[in-house]
């Protein structure tokens, strides 16, 4: 059985994520997916807890063609020791999925596959960009599955975020 | 939607774990599994990865009659902190069901909704007798789910646990 | 009897925040004061180590109309465990006071009372203005009480800073 | 200014402590008190939270007859960092009361000057004894201070006790 | 060129780790050695400080005839990451020497080469032995290098664990 | 016998190091020198791990007239233990050699005789300066040992730099 990785932080879960894992379902039997930074909430950049994350994808997966498994990932603050890491936390893969540059040097470096899947209109669906839109109170909603925007509505997600970005 | 919580260390998942799982299966719309001591692995008491419980219960419970997550979860070493972790790890959920003494403590403090599901044969199913009995050579396979036994032989868990446990 | 609490980092403790702590004394029978960011010291932006800043705050306060608790409380680094771990830390107390924007958000999630103090002159006697005068000679006695003057001189506290903030 | 500082777990503070606290009270200024193990909660050997037992001394020792700091410090989990930890915590002292032969041997190591008080009836006063009265049923409000048994009915302190107790 | 890699607590370095030293230094290049637990001292299992161990095997290995590293090495924790954390802070290797059940299988699982060398008369050389006679007063210099008691007498290292045992 | 201690990152290590080194090298009988935040790696800022760093120092300075011992000191991320933390994991040292104020500061604090070396050609041999040359394709080898070039091309370290410094 092939299983691929692949990894974010999620904060939000958005439409460039939603068609990575669209596309990199057909190439493994099964996906991982690792939420990474789990441990961290309520900040500008991270505002989700590693849970409302996992309900995000898990919601908006539900009809991806292939079994996956939502892990939370906690940071290890060592870059060296992040592969051991993943891999303990996780069932075992072949192939990672990713852009990211210390992920691919990181699973390089330790011997996997790494493949770098296409991220189709990148910059208008980047969390920073949605965040930055909720703050500023222009429409997101489209910019994320509709589970997500479920998710956000039920957390108050939205409110947390211009409440902790006010200066103090 | 109601959502319960359950929450072992699964070293390894065993019947007693199904036999619960399915049992309380019908009192929720979902249910929440969380991995404890998710970092803890290559001990005689603990000698499976997170990944590999996850992989364990995952398939284990394919016929459940709702649907489920599998969480680890990582000790956080202060036990009145440790609410507030696993809900930050988890989707919401307001019914926990627990046995363990500390968890029942913990949630109940907390507020938090708490049932002692019945684990029955507990004793013959215990991750204690069953670790020993691979430790000794004895039939341990029909103590566990078969996925379990597929699982454990593929990381050759067994002999991991023998080499673990060997003298120094 | 009522508590309430209220928590800064204190580097130094000024004239603001005595005046914020004077005007909430009257509104409980006891307040319990949390002296963030326990663990920091000799940085440029926290000089200061806990205990000198219990010693500036418990000299400061001794005329105080109430009684009080101060407490050091290390960071736990992830928010969404805070709450628990100031609650683990301190006497109970059933109203927060606070104008920071992250302690609001985060007790406000768990359920707890939050009330916003006037905090006067606000600018002129903050942290970070007293820090820069210290850096740049200018007078700063005069925005802290007096017995913090004392505590400062007896560690040496503006050598302190002057020498951390050399470029190296 | 002279300064003492005694430590300990406090798992409840009894008449022992209170004791000591009043026989090293005359030796010195004021007496900082360290409150051990902080971050240690709702285990069998230590059931109490820190800012429970800051409650306990604060109030037992409200007529002690110099002034005193009740100050949490958590563990640090390296013998040969604790002084400094100590230190940083707190503020400044000379000399060390305790009984307690690690503590001995690390201040001295560090040049500190340590005295060790009598401990009057020592078994009988012993947190463990206190414990194990709880847990079995016996009277064990003679060997505390009344505050003491003030802040642990209002905590259900003896009911969370047992209760962690159980056997899983 | 080749390097191998051993790993120890050494507490303390004994003519028994002495033994296996000379043994593998003639199997590779260079050999690297791993100073465990680098972070416990001044406990009765643990008394001496990572310092005071690099010092002991540097100073009884000066006619080694290959070149070697000391390095301490902090526990991370987790067995699953602990081969990454060596490596990271080693330089490489390629064999690794060891006796330890667990380091055997850990490395073994990274697919690491592992030999066990022989390791001469274990129970009268083992570190557990020569600190019970160091308690009880009977002789153990003839059990470590020359060089090992001169580091022990240099810290007072019989008196530190002889305090440290003492019942508090 | 006197012992000097220096202290650095060492990322990577330079000819301004070894300058330094070489000059202090006659003034104590042995050298400590410290390889500072031994766990980071695999960043721009630090992009090589400390096991790379030990090989860099202990290859460069072969010929260096003294003997030195080579430590990678992680970061303990409290500055107030720092010295402590330090002291812990060398052999006993007296005097410590720094430019660095923070390093001055808590060295003086703790009582230990701290001097300045001077930092011949500091800006052109800064890590800064030769790792911005290694992204920007400038020749970098004339500012470092002839060692440290081996090791940077054994590891791969220019490519790994570059290909963490990509944006994502």
């Amino acid at each position: 059985m092939s299983r691929g990785f692949y990894v974010g932080r999620f904060q939000p879960f958005h439409n460039g994520h939603q068609s990575v894992l669209e596309q990199i379902a057909c190439s493994s039997d099964e996906i991982v997916i690792g939420v990474g930074s789990a441990q961290v909430s309520h900040t500008v950049a991270n505002p989700f807890t590693a849970g409302e994350r996992v309900l995000m994808l898990t919601r908006s997966l539900a009809d991806l063609e292939c079994p996956f498994y939502v892990i939370p990932i906690e940071d290890v603050q060592r870059n060296a020791l992040w592969v051991a890491h993943v891999r303990a936390m996780t069932p075992p893969f072949d192939t990672v999925y990713s852009a990211n540059p210390l992920v691919v040097q990181l699973f390089t470096e330790a011997g996997v596959n790494v493949r770098s899947p296409d991220m189709h209109e990148r910059l208008t669906h980047s969390g920073t960009v949605i965040r930055q839109r909720m703050l500023d109170g222009e429409p997101w909603e489209h910019l994320v599955p509709p589970a997500v925007v479920n998710v956000i509505r039920e957390v108050h997600g939205v409110e947390r975020l211009r409440q902790i970005a006010r200066s103090d």
